[in-house]
């Protein structure tokens, strides 16, 4: 996707520790006319697939997936990252490991939201090391579901996700694929 | 809002403790046409005053204050709960006393996104005792900033954070408030 990556070389920051700093547009400051397009871009890949509702995760991909959700006109439904009084009975849970955080916690869906007749499109911003796509993977097996498609914003295409997504036969597709990333702000894509 | 308020009637339910649970379509599965009609009845609400960005606050703000962001065509910034290595640099924060979690925890707003030129709208799923508006408040006043709107969904009216942040004089408007709701799951509305 052209614009997404002509906006991150303009406005991406390459940080120590391999983090690609899109705060000022993507997860931390919005730029909604962007996320217009991403969830335009995503409802033209994933056009011919079924979905009935968009899983995400708290907290930077709820706001992608409810802009994409309004071009699939199907609900949302974003796992939460710790048990809270507004989540009770029964629920799916999986542990995913954070790359950014460099912690592990338990994500969770109320298991009354998805049903084995569901169709789930996964979208999430970041995919790096993959663990939180595998987490909401897990999620959807649990409650008897179809992963119908997954779609991220930004891949690390350095680091293992992505081919550990795609190797499972999954239809993952991100909309920038970053192969390279430079501490002096070099970044080279994949896609 | 009468449809908010339709909806909250007929899915919304009452658990121990005060909490209301609307995660059916608000705040963990999240229906996108009502998120739609919220998003234009806060335009509708606040046509008459400068908004240059909407603030909210992770998790479950950001989805409602993207789609609301649509209809005013200005950026979202979410302030973040915890540090992460996505935050550096210079950062407003300020506490918050979580009434559903029963904790303290910072919230943080990186400082290159609020300059004393902006004019805020802060936009929330739920107002309670008022802590996460007073944090954002706050927020924007460290930033040298106007806050010129404070829009939530729902107010638990029997809770104080309605009254005390009408009484610093800010222009707050919410979408239903509930003055009262018992354990039969009657719910009262004072608007």
């Amino acid at each position: 996707m052209q614009i997404l990556k002509d906006r991150i070389v303009r406005d991406g920051r390459v940080a120590p520790g391999g983090v690609l700093k899109v705060d000022s547009f993507l997860n931390h400051q919005i730029d909604i006319e962007l996320y217009n397009e991403i969830g335009k871009e995503f409802k033209r890949i994933f056009s011919d697939i079924p979905v009935t509702k968009i899983l995400t995760i708290e907290a930077s991909g709820i706001g992608i997936a409810c802009i994409a959700a309004q071009y699939f006109k199907v609900p949302v439904i974003f796992a939460k990252k710790a048990k809270t009084k507004n989540i009770d009975g029964s629920v799916f849970t999986s542990k995913v490991e954070s790359f950014t955080h460099g912690k592990t916690y338990d994500i969770m869906v109320s298991a009354k939201f998805i049903s084995p007749d569901d169709k789930i499109l996964i979208i999430d911003d970041f995919l790096a090391n993959g663990k939180a796509v595998l987490g909401l993977l897990d999620i959807v097996k649990s409650a008897g579901a179809e992963a119908t498609g997954v779609g991220i914003v930004i891949e690390k295409g350095f680091q293992e996700g992505g081919k550990m997504i795609r190797e499972l036969g999954i239809n993952l597709h991100s909309l920038a694929i970053i192969n390279e990333m430079d501490d002096e702000g070099n970044i080279t894509f994949g896609n």
